[in-house]
């Protein structure tokens, strides 16, 4: 057992921050939470270590619920070009290098290096269609200490011919995934299909069996632009909508991660509420791409749950922290566009999306509450002006001044499921 | 004499980047650029002396065309806050602190250091009503040896007792930071009426006046928000529009700042034309504020100027980077809530407004062409992937990747007029 006393902040609701000054947060050899108190409520006396992080914040890491790694040598570079001509110029040849595992080594290290770097402890990942490069990758985040669920990508049309794999390859892919993950703790397995676009109904039905099957989450794309939209019910024109398609053959369910979302018609709605499919909102992509403005709010007050996204790199930044204030700046955008009918998300919302609702995604992770695994951050961005002074307020402050212009450096320690997780 | 060789990368227009690979920036010693050249047209040889910036970018420094100095103790908190509660609980209670000269020297001092960390050596300041502060940050950005144009705000109605000054007083403040001035050759007043609707008749008159007869520029806050401009239109209901209230006193002129214009009316868009009034893009604080998306394409295609603002502390960084890279996104979002039928901004167009445009507002600045000041900075951020393969393509690449997530350690050197301005 060891406690951590910190200036500790993090969202039990997506309503309103819990922050304990100067509080504890007792964990157990496993990296268990086994208590939280507040300064003047700590039962413990000597018999147990305590960690003191001075005037340091303590908050959960973050989780970041769509990231595609083989991307990360794109990061914040061709973005002022045409959807299709990034597609084809630059995300499709970066992603067919991974057939090659040296360069899958060199740019997967960096990736997950800047994943601890920028505080994300958990993460779902598209990889490839490349079984070798997966593997490695599910190798670098079980050495590194930290989590993912990692999906082999299946497609096998509408795509260059490079990066197709046939039914057989995707599912034996990702056999093989599991089979190699199996004593990682942290690392898993997800159901990948790219897009209803690159997925073959015959493809799409393989998937759903082998999440069924191997009780696997499943992760995709939904409704990022209007033109995808009418590209997906012309291929599927006995669909109701886009959502239906995956509805069709069972691929939304309480374990399922739908990226964007941007334009969902009410039919969509429908079926994510009816099927408990979690949304992954990602704003700075959503952005970049002059995709629209996801109408978050609509998708809250309708029950869908909604997590947070870098999704690079059509997002330019692994951080979180950067997400987050990207989804606040969009809703207020939002919120003017709709002359204040529509309330703009509040950093406890967007904080809670990236931490209790993304974790729940990887077991009890996200929150300091008994029984959650201790994945956290220190961060330290005192400033002369604050000096000495700490209460709700003013650690909300300085919470919020991190959010908007912290930066890595201010992040001091890195824990993941109790074990701190160095940077290199 | 002095040549810098690196890669220089710059915009004589908005529509492109000049390149040149290790290219050479010849600057006198009174720190003018007397050539530019590409790498196989220098005409020295040893009698100068060469700077080799070895693989490191050299761009011209960033302006920052609307900065609000006593708010930046407030940089990045409270902006889950209604607008009023904003600015009565911390913008103005922030404003009037600067009545003691103790307390403005110990942020406006942090506020000097944090610009010229983030690479701007050139800013047009609003200040406050106080004039020992005001002249006290003329002497900070003086003795730091970089640009600015500062603002003693004028405000004599609807604002708090403690932050209205009279005619008399603001007029006299800024005669005394002309005087406090004189002998600062980089430092220069600018009349500032704080906006409409703290400026009575009498004030905007006296403020037009001495703008004319000191030949002064001005700056003020244009059609920020729907509210705003009706209010405007309660209090002057004999003008055809918001900027033609400042019209009719005569203070929109080519030396006019205009911050915002979020919704010009067709009358706007005329007067502004007709005058040559520069609007002050300020993407960041947009979004902060929801205040909505400034329609800048428009404004562009009838050929108003338009610079970029950090406007801190709505915008919640003083990193003219994060400006460029909102700018853009926004333009995107606009783009996709048209139908594509606006275009987004490009990079080069953004890099333009806050290099060569803003730089205007202070003499040949902003630009590597033979008369211009040499205001650069020299950026570090090669990657391993890109070793040695040095071209148009790939520097390209490297200055769009610092632009959408480099950090102020990437900037490795910074110059006003010739001269190395040191960080702390």
């Amino acid at each position: 057992m060891k406690a951590y006393c910190g200036h500790i902040i993090y969202t039990p609701t997506s309503l309103a921050f819990e922050i304990l000054p100067k509080g504890y947060v007792v964990v157990n050899d496993r990296g268990i939470i086994q208590g939280v108190y507040a300064s003047d409520k700590y039962p413990y006396g000597n018999e147990i270590e305590v960690v003191d992080l001075g005037n340091q914040l303590l908050i959960p890491a973050m989780n970041d619920l769509h990231v595609h790694a083989p991307q990360f040598a794109n990061m914040g570079i061709a973005m002022d070009v045409p959807l299709l001509l990034w597609l084809n110029k630059y995300t499709f040849p970066e992603e067919a290098k991974f057939a090659d595992i040296e360069y899958a080594r060199t740019i997967y290290t960096q990736f997950v290096d800047e994943l601890v770097k920028q505080g994300t402890m958990r993460a779902a990942v598209f990889a490839t269609i490349h079984t070798p490069a997966t593997l490695l990758l599910a190798d670098l985040f079980h050495q590194k200490g930290i989590g993912a669920h990692i999906g082999l990508v299946a497609m096998d049309r509408n795509s260059p011919d490079n990066l197709c794999n046939s039914v057989d390859e995707a599912i034996e892919g990702t056999n093989e995934l599991l089979a190699h993950t199996k004593n990682y703790p942290l690392v898993n397995a997800i159901i990948t299909p790219r897009f209803v676009p690159s997925c073959s109904p015959q493809m799409l039905r393989a998937l759903s069996k082998q999440a069924k099957d191997r009780h696997l989450s499943i992760q995709s794309h939904l409704c990022e632009t209007t033109n995808e939209i009418n590209w997906v019910m012309e291929l599927e024109p006995e669909a109701l909508s886009y959502a239906d398609v995956y509805h069709r053959y069972g691929l939304l369910t309480h374990d399922t991660l739908m990226a964007h979302c941007v334009y969902p018609s009410d039919i969509d709605m429908g079926l994510l509420q009816q099927t408990g499919t979690t949304i992954v909102h990602c704003p700075t992509s959503n952005c970049n791409l002059a995709s629209g403005i996801a109408p978050i709010r609509r998708l809250l007050e309708a029950g869908i749950p909604v997590t947070l996204g870098s999704d690079v790199a059509a997002g330019h930044d692994l951080s979180m922290f950067q997400v987050m204030q990207s989804a606040i700046q969009m809703s207020k955008l939002n919120s003017a566009i709709h002359k204040r009918q529509v309330s703009a998300l509040s950093l406890s919302e967007v904080f809670y999306m990236a931490t209790k609702l993304g974790g729940s995604f990887f077991g009890k992770v996200g929150s300091f509450e008994v029984g959650y695994e201790f994945d956290a951050l220190v961060i330290d961005n005192d400033s002369p002006m604050h000096d000495s002074i700490y209460n709700s307020d003013t650690l909300y402050t300085r919470l919020e001044r991190f959010v908007y212009h912290g930066n890595v450096y201010q992040i001091k320690k890195r824990y993941c499921q109790g074990k701190e997780i160095l940077i290199k």
